[in-house]
């Protein structure tokens, strides 16, 4: 695939708009061609030492445009494994895009998204497991989501999927020796061998999916429907939870979030919190329906937050878990959050109930951080896998499922004692999804949908 | 002034958001020793030399926090003439926070707004004028703007003024040469050659004060009105205009403007066209106060295109060029733009009138690029200064008025036979003055005022 890449391509790398530096970078083989023609220190440059930076200036049409440093790489030793520079320039929106003109008048094509990460790719620098962290590293906004994505870059998954390989090709070895003495009517003493291994291949795809569980929690999110009667302190609850971290919100710039969504940092992971309209007790028919449309939303929700009064009666408590109770299911989360204890009149708040409950005052922020504790702990009970591989792509997820049906055909074949060849044929296509994880098997569909979800100049 | 800054200070230097590549700055005596403990090749990195790239790892409690790629510069050979360094990490939220946060931990400050260059002036590596000339680098938007900036960051105007240094030192020489004598009764034969002096500089300053008609209108753009009757086609003009330049209207996203205003670039020239309410004839009380305010914003505006159908009655044109006279003043350039020619019924259109005239037809397109000649001339005809020295700086303007007001009181003084050393003040207080441009003389305030304006990581 690499003459796929006989062009030479451009991209602004740093965020888009104005600061102080802005970095630019060019890849492919005429890129220290194309820079000697826009600078002043043309001989300087070509004597230049790769990873050396050099203090020059950028010339359009004899002009200065830009005092930058810059610096060169030499194929194979960079990003992309192509002759490579990046020029950090002045951010000015106006020196940005006049030196991009000026490389392609030079002969430079603008950079698809994920251009540089692609060829990096093509031409053997990472694997496609490691550059899909890339990307997830980039869009990373949570400390966990970010380990995960650097433990990917580093190849937990590579590795992972290089000893499943291993396992694969033991399996089909074994299968194949069976082959070429099946015309002599071997036994087939073998095939509880083979079950064994592939038992044991598809545990480990099953650790791996179960994993992304936990992944896409951490890397997307997880979210947590706030739900409760009118007037229970939900909002209450949301501001002194907002509150708390708010810092950490406004940190990020940009975060997109709709009217009814805040998100909130708690032990570096996300968590989406979803507001919903007060759910009332009605026997009329018209207002059924709008507390069906909010316990609707919690259909959309990992972890739910009930939140009940303190001081209300068994009966109504009852009534509102049984309410909620009927529209969640086994994969969700539900924690009864009894608030405004410090109103309590009552003893004792007798917590009976089949659900982890926690009593908190939303207003004067108490034991909000038994709450904390209460999502941390959820997610972290989520975190299964092989060691620390923790899954984050579906796409990987959707690879994984697909090799657990041909494992499945496989066992299905050996059970009804089908010929080795047709057996075979089942375990060589789980081998070949597998290196679609890594890369190992790929076609310009599946990589163009996954580079162009980069950024430019990645 | 150097001890101010015994303290190392870093900031995010590319621009805000997440992109592939962000840049983080550190200047400083102790940065390569906070460096050091973030990272994980330290021997490597105290070795390194100087404007070379490592590649290296940001270690977090001993976890990997990104892979990066840093420089290194040794004092004084750096932009700020500290200890610095850059680092070139992905550009995700997180880790250019948490990057932030680690160089905090280990002794770091963040840098305030425009801090980097402020350290590069007060450790003399360029001086005030071209400290201001970064921030316009930045800032500029349009070809023109972005000329004059780099001319003064390359000493342009920093030039000119040490030239009227000398001047000035000749002389306040002279003038002390009398003072030495003047207890010996010696004759003030020398005093029409100080004048001569003074005069020359004065005229050369005010050569400077013109310039920045045309520094101005260049850095930030030409305020255009565009002002006529109703349905004369000023919105199809301003159409017009707008989409021959859309593309580089949009290349710059995030430009401020409100509902009015449209900016488009002419020929490397930002115009910023207001368009206004059409004027009506009316003698009704209430309608005169309408069109009394859009008349108004003519005030507001360097050009006025007055829009006027091709079609209309040489008393209507003499009408309503006559009511647009009245509020325009001799600073400001009125355009006659006769639209709608190809409607025309008349045998010929007569352009008899006072103001530059141009016939036009907004909707077909024809003759718009006449207009755009016209308004780039205009601009062009500002252009004055003392060869390319033009200035664009309203500080140092009311500097040089300042300068101009003490050789007046000199001039003043030297007619009126006062003593040399009345008049060496006023000489010596204009010289004071001159140093406040290139930053000779300055004190903490205007330092304050001049680099809060930058951005961070500047």
């Amino acid at each position: 695939m690499k003459d796929l890449f006989n062009n030479t391509v451009c991209a602004i790398s740093s965020p888009p708009g104005v600061g102080a530096i802005s970095v630019i970078r060019l890849t492919g083989e005429k890129s220290h061609q194309i820079l000697t023609n826009i600078i002043s220190s043309k001989s300087k440059y070509e004597n230049l030492k790769a990873g050396k930076l050099l203090f020059t200036k950028i010339l359009a049409d004899g002009n200065i445009l830009d005092e930058v440093l810059l610096v060169k790489f030499d194929a194979p030793n960079s990003f992309t494994g192509e002759n490579m520079l990046e020029i950090y320039c002045h951010g000015s929106e106006f020196i940005q895009q006049e030196i991009l003109h000026l490389l392609v008048k030079n002969g430079a094509n603008i950079a698809l998204p994920g251009e540089f990460t692609k060829r990096a790719f093509i031409n053997g620098k990472m694997d496609l497991s490691q550059s899909e962290a890339v990307a997830d590293i980039i869009s990373s906004n949570s400390s966990e989501s970010h380990r995960l994505a650097i433990n990917q870059l580093k190849g937990g998954i590579s590795n992972e999927i290089a000893l499943l390989r291993e396992k694969m090709i033991e399996l089909i070895s074994l299968m194949e020796l069976e082959l070429d003495f099946s015309e002599e009517d071997v036994e087939f003493a073998d095939r509880s061998r083979l079950l064994q291994i592939i038992q044991e291949i598809k545990t480990k795809i099953n650790l791996l999916i179960e994993s992304f569980k936990y992944g896409n929690a951490v890397k997307n999110g997880v979210p947590v429907a706030i739900v409760g009667k009118p007037n229970t302190g939900k909002s209450t609850l949301l501001n002194t939870l907002l509150k708390e971290d708010r810092a950490i919100v406004s940190d990020i710039p940009g975060t997109t979030r709709d009217s009814i969504e805040e998100e909130i940092f708690i032990d570096g992971i996300k968590f989406r919190f979803i507001d919903t309209a007060g759910l009332r007790e009605s026997k009329d028919k018209i207002e059924e329906i709008g507390v069906k449309r909010s316990l609707e939303k919690i259909n959309l929700s990992q972890v739910i937050l009930l939140i009940i009064e303190a001081n209300s009666s068994e009966k109504e408590i009852d009534t509102i878990i049984r309410q909620v109770d009927k529209e969640i299911n086994s994969s969700q989360k539900l924690i009864l959050v009894f608030n405004k204890i410090d109103l309590l009149n009552k003893e004792n708040l007798d917590l009976k109930y089949n659900y982890e409950s926690i009593k908190i005052s939303a207003k004067h922020n108490k034991n909000i951080d038994l709450l904390h504790n209460s999502l941390s702990s959820y997610v972290k009970s989520l975190k299964t896998g092989i060691g620390d591989v923790i899954l984050t792509n579906a796409r990987h997820i959707e690879v994984l499922h697909k090799i657990d049906l041909a494992l499945d055909r496989a066992i299905e074949g050996l059970n009804m004692q089908l010929s080795s060849d047709l057996v075979s044929q089942d375990l060589r296509e789980a081998m070949h999804y597998l290196g679609e994880i890594t890369g190992q098997v790929s076609n310009e569909e599946v990589l163009g949908a996954i580079f162009s979800k980069f950024c430019i100049g990645k």
